[in-house]
């Protein structure tokens, strides 16, 4: 049996719960996994290293690095210090020392240096990037580092700006439309966005992307922020040209929840998107938890307009909170990965 | 055959020539490389992260690990990594995104963020010592993602100021002696260190440093900054027992060139420096390179002194600049590690 190549599209926290799930029923189906990640993260550590060094931002990267990190204690252990962040910095342990006439600086508790807030795995990513001078390399090379159980693409050599028009993101003025700037202002609008765009609007896809999207058997969108974590990538024309015309079959994985962003979307108005975004876009199969989903029957109509079949399983976590439990959701994937055609 | 031990005193560039220098008798000796690292540094980035997060300043710690780093591609980009020094910020790839209101940021070229002069090693091992607690651990684990051939312990655990009565440190008052405070400005001082001492007095020495020592078949001294990286080991009272009472022989690698903090100290006056902070010393062998040496008699009374023998080999680079060659040390250590008692 040859391996199933699945191509996982997304960014944050839904990526990371997708191959997490991927990483469960890797063993079973034999999967080679990529992950193709949106590169507009304005906000945060990878806001800041973004604004005062120009590469991509990192933290989407590594979040999808760590999802894929190897089981070994070693590479879990770094996994773990990628995601450490440095906190305000704390009073120091010693006197400062350094020359005759500098006193003890007098500290009252935790205060914040160039590092706080930043996780170190972005600040490696950072390095790498700046140290090889290419984002993929330095992927390849971080990845190497996790012992990961598949690789990580951004969807473009360059970051983005997410723009969206949005109505009602000033409370008091719930008709007016305005235009919201950068991912991380679009991800916590409360009004609704009516339409979304990249700048630069066209940006180059990142070739090896392309490639494993045109060597696929599986492109799997979802879950994630619907607006700036899924749908970006159907807007760099690039990719949306070669998930259309891939030969590999379609799967969508629906969210549990509204987000901020997605507040008054329906589920089917998620598939809707979809298509408002990328017409041409076919759908094979959606996968929704059959709680979240309410009445089957709207979410099944929108699934057919994109030429799919909707697919119930229980994926969420037990506690009651609105996310994917890896391994239900993997549970849920593999007849779903592993059908033939 | 069991490998032999050997344990390399000292911090900076000194100890890194001292341990390519063992790396390169390794596969011929089956040598078991321990790297006892100083911990005093309060310059540069060192300096900065541990005046603002409190653990022990990184960069001699992190240079050991990377002279040790393994051969393998992989490591040795690992190893390029740790060295990569974040310069000032460039201006940004994209106009700074977020918000409504925001213009984009205008920057006239490279200006300092927080990570500005920070090697990426330094902030991987800060992060290790935050997450892991420990900074032996921290140093493992870091050992492990370079595939070190060999292990770094610091020599304490607490980070030490380094203290120095310096006469003449004002050029205009030659004769004036004053307290120059911190490895870094008794490193840059013109003037003569008259004694040395450590804050606090009597730091622990780091336990898993003792029991290299006690079981070690080689203790190595220098090359190094005389009196901020090679002897501050023998001012820590836990180690100095250690070293005096251990059954290992004891080698001392003299400078091929005075730095500024030992101007005016004669290649004999290093050795007696030695004797001066720890008169229990006793010293097996001297290795000094001959053109550095020039008249050998002073210099062989001095190590007599110790109870030591003069080796002379030629060790320096071979452009002229006071450098050891790790291959021309190395050769010269086969004979000398490698000798039945």
């Amino acid at each position: 049996m040859t391996a199933r190549r699945v191509v996982a599209f997304g960014g944050g926290h839904g990526l990371s719960a997708s191959l997490r799930a991927l990483r469960h029923c890797a063993p079973e189906l034999d999967l080679d996994i990529t992950a193709v990640v949106t590169v507009g993260d304005d906000g945060g550590s990878s806001g800041r290293l973004r604004a005062e060094r120009g590469g991509l931002p990192p933290g989407d990267l590594r979040q999808a690095l760590v999802a894929l990190a190897g089981d070994h204690p070693a590479t879990r252990r770094s996994a773990g210090l990628f995601q450490h962040r440095f906190a305000a910095a704390p009073a120091a342990g010693v006197p400062q020392t350094g020359g005759t006439d500098r006193s003890p600086a007098a500290t009252d508790g935790p205060e914040p240096d160039g590092l706080s807030g930043h996780a170190v795995g972005n600040l490696v990513l950072c390095g790498l990037m700046e140290l090889l001078g290419d984002p993929v390399a330095a992927l390849e090379h971080a990845g190497a580092m996790l012992g990961a159980v598949g690789r990580v693409l951004p969807m473009s050599r360059q970051p983005v700006g997410i723009e969206a028009r949005v109505r009602g993101a000033d409370p008091c003025a719930p008709d007016e439309v305005c235009t919201v700037r950068g991912q991380h202002q679009v991800a916590v609008t409360t009004g609704r966005v009516e339409s979304l765009r990249l700048t630069p609007a066209a940006p180059a896809a990142c070739a090896e992307a392309l490639a494993a999207i045109g060597a696929a058997d599986w492109l799997i969108f979802g879950p994630g922020s619907w607006y700036t974590s899924v749908l970006p990538h159907l807007l760099v024309p690039q990719l949306a040209d070669a998930i259309v015309s891939s030969s590999a079959r379609r799967l969508v994985t629906l969210n549990l929840a509204a987000e901020k962003e997605t507040l008054g979307l329906s589920v089917a108005d998620h598939l809707a998107a979809l298509h408002w975004y990328l017409p041409e876009l076919k759908v094979d199969l959606v996968l929704a938890d059959a709680k979240a989903v309410g009445d089957p029957e709207p979410v099944e109509r929108a699934a057919e307009s994109l030429g799919a079949r909707l697919v119930l399983a229980p994926v969420a976590v037990t506690d009651g909170t609105p996310r994917h439990d890896p391994a239900a959701l993997g549970a849920a994937l593999v007849p779903v990965l592993g059908a033939d055609r």
